[in-house]
């Protein structure tokens, strides 16, 4: 079975006219919730501390810098906006492999179409067919290959920007096949570094690498031609196991970026079911922290395993606590970014309800499900069952929430108006006639003003 | 045991003078012979490719590409030379695990020393340190890790780029670590792509992502501090067998550049015995190929398992022939590149004396070993039983054989003079005030008129 070659033939022949609607609301939908990460996340020290590293070495102003406004070269980009992007870990989950899909795919294209204009149907066009490519070698070596410790969104990931920003190009058959045979050569990073600034570097590496790739191959620089399947080749030397089948069966039938899904919550996707009930009832019964006596979950095991800290004491430790989690999401009616700082970690109201929160496992209740139940001090018991957690796939997010969790990532970033705006070019992503106005339109007026003073 | 930080704390506090003479020489060795690879092959088709894709984005020109005189930023320096110094597999080996070990770190820290002037004192101690980093980190992997199908030299290579930059920077003991974690999780390169343009890219790309991890650490961008031994780290991920103690062991007492060997032919190390064997027997007998009648190898196993090819059509199918070798060997005295040419491969003088070379296994025939019985048409027999072929631990080659070999690789680029004076800048390189003298002599006058032109 020619699985690499299988897969080229797809990526260079595909028409976008065969692509549902559907499907294409979904990659505007993916786009958009990658935006806001990238924009959200700009100004974090992983992103200065690259920056500042890395300027040195950049060709010339290519590409934009999201949210920022520097101009570095479109390789540079491509690896600083995918970093950005995975910095919260708020960005999206195909939850069948846990690859967060866009960050290698959008950022790598996005910084391509500042260097060589694209227009906006064949950069979501691109777009799709990469997180298909990276989703379905994915699909193909999950979970052994992640249970071995490799970062699947950077180890698959490259293989979608190859993909992508070898479609923008215009690789011919051959060219495709080499492009994914020097991906996979460079296919990396560990598990171990979860939890430190090299993690979200993973997706940018996978978007940097993947466009050397591609724009090695369209050069004529030669790899193996079966850099996924042979005995020496991606899927035997970084896994255990190897479904080819899941890379070939049904291309162009099914879409990937259709199990996309977005989070909510800026925390660990087992503790939505939570955060998600507490606010339900917040909202439905006004509640507020003073008239709680105690607040108890019923849980699945993940639960306790993955966020049992009970008395976190810096705001990344928060978002280890399902504690925590659910104390903001009653006292602030939300868990973004901001209900993980360090100080609304140590504020003594949070800290007041989040010591009358326990939790313990029920059996029965799903990894996306939670039982809750407040009691109050007047001894009334407000409950509720969780099904389905807001943003899983049974109850995904709607496009409104969409732009809610957007405005909370680019407050203090955008203004009002320009967030609205990005917000806008987000949603005709497909229709523009330049794809790279997304890019320059995440650029706050005062940022281009300070590079101007 | 803190292997990563045992490694850090090594690299950051050695002193030079604790390195003995006779290992500073062997550096120089090496360094000799890896800068005749990159020059010789860098007008090769590969190299030619990679710049084509890759110029345009390029940073500032901050440093050589060697041979050619393009000024690039630092990270594409690296990533070219280091591929260029391993497209013939002409480059130096670590036989112990097979690495070819100067590509990676030398690519690496003559980029930087022609950004930030180092004086060569301080290029070959890092030069040194590196080499010993990644053989160290191959050592305790190899062979399961290489088993698995990883090319050692571009997976444990970035380690020795990230150690011999960082040293140079002046990392601190938590920076050296963070910049080993992140070259941990960008290790790769698979055996896969043996016989393709991209395998002589491992080395390049251990020089350029080394480069940056150790810039990325030197501003504080933090990894795990068990990059090499943690559970999901370097060693369980990417082997099934893993020693610690070949790592941290008897640290600054041995050095692995000493065990370093240089190859005096261009093609596999299994069929240089015979080579070897069969220029002896020319010279002393002044034995010409009309006077031949056939020629019989008594040989080990792999001779014929990896160089069995009877009637070679290319030159690089020549390379893969012990028959087309041993003609070569006897008809020009000689088995550079030169004599890998397809014209050479086809040459009836070559193929007539090849299709009378006959191998066959002789049991305890080691690997560098041989037994060549020459039979004339006159009826003599002229025998010799080669006990260590030149070139390995047991017959090193002398430093007039690398002149030799340089010579060789750099006819063509360089001139008579040039050669001669590069040959001097790479023997003085641990004498130099600014060692990136030596990327500045590799350029020949030619190139530099062109440019100005």
């Amino acid at each position: 079975m020619e699985v690499t070659k299988t897969l080229a033939k797809f990526v260079i022949d595909h028409q976008y006219g065969d692509i549902p609607q559907e499907v294409r609301h979904e990659a505007a939908r993916s786009f958009l919730n990658w935006m806001g990460c990238a924009v959200g996340a700009c100004r974090h020290e992983t992103v200065e501390r690259m920056l500042g590293a890395l300027a040195d070495f950049s060709g010339p102003p290519q590409a934009t810098v999201l949210g920022r406004g520097e101009r570095v070269d479109a390789m540079l980009a491509a690896l600083v906006n995918g970093t950005s992007s995975h910095v919260f870990d708020f960005d999206d989950t195909h939850l069948k492999t846990v690859i967060h899909p866009s960050g290698p795919v959008a950022s790598a294209i996005l910084a391509l179409a500042e260097k060589k204009p694209v227009r906006g149907e064949d950069f979501l066009h691109a777009f799709i067919l990469g997180v298909e490519v990276e989703c379905r070698i994915g699909n193909s070596v999950y979970p052994e290959h992640y249970d071995r410790g490799w970062h699947i969104t950077g180890t698959a990931g490259v293989f979608g920007a190859a993909a992508a920003v070898g479609r923008l190009l215009g690789l011919n058959e051959q060219q495709m096949i080499w492009a994914l045979g020097i991906a996979a050569t460079q296919s990396s990073g560990l598990r171990e570094m979860f939890g430190t600034m090299v993690k979200p570097m993973h997706p940018g590496n996978a978007a940097r690498n993947g466009m050397l790739a591609a724009h090695l191959a369209a050069k004529g620089f030669t790899s193996s031609n079966q850099g996924i399947e042979a005995s020496r080749g991606f899927a035997h030397v970084l896994s255990t196991a190897f479904k080819p089948e899941e890379i070939t069966g049904k291309l162009g039938e099914t879409w990937e970026i259709s199990l996309n899904t977005y989070k909510p919550f800026a925390c660990g996707i087992v503790e939505h079911p939570a955060i998600d009930g507490c606010i339900q009832l917040r909202n439905e019964h006004g509640v507020k922290a003073e008239d709680i006596a105690g607040i108890s979950l019923g849980v699945h095991p993940l639960v306790l395993e993955l966020t049992g800290k009970k008395t976190p004491q810096t705001g990344l430790e928060g978002k280890f606590s399902v504690y925590h989690s659910a104390a903001v999401a009653v006292v602030h009616g939300a868990a973004g970014e901001a209900q993980y700082g360090d100080e609304v970690v140590r504020d003594p109201r949070v800290v007041g309800l989040r010591d009358k929160v326990t939790a313990s496992v029920e059996k029965g209740v799903h990894e996306d499900q939670v039982r809750i139940a407040i009691r109050l001090k007047s001894g009334k018991m407000l409950e509720k069952f969780v099904e389905h957690a807001v943003g899983s796939l049974g109850k995904p997010m709607s496009n409104l929430d969409l732009e809610a969790k957007f405005r909370g990532q680019t407050e203090g970033i955008l203004s009002k108006s320009e967030t609205e705006k990005l917000i806008g070019v987000c949603w005709d992503i497909g229709r523009l006639d330049d794809a790279g106005e997304a890019a320059r339109a995440s650029v706050p007026a005062d940022a281009a003003r300070r590079k101007r003073a």
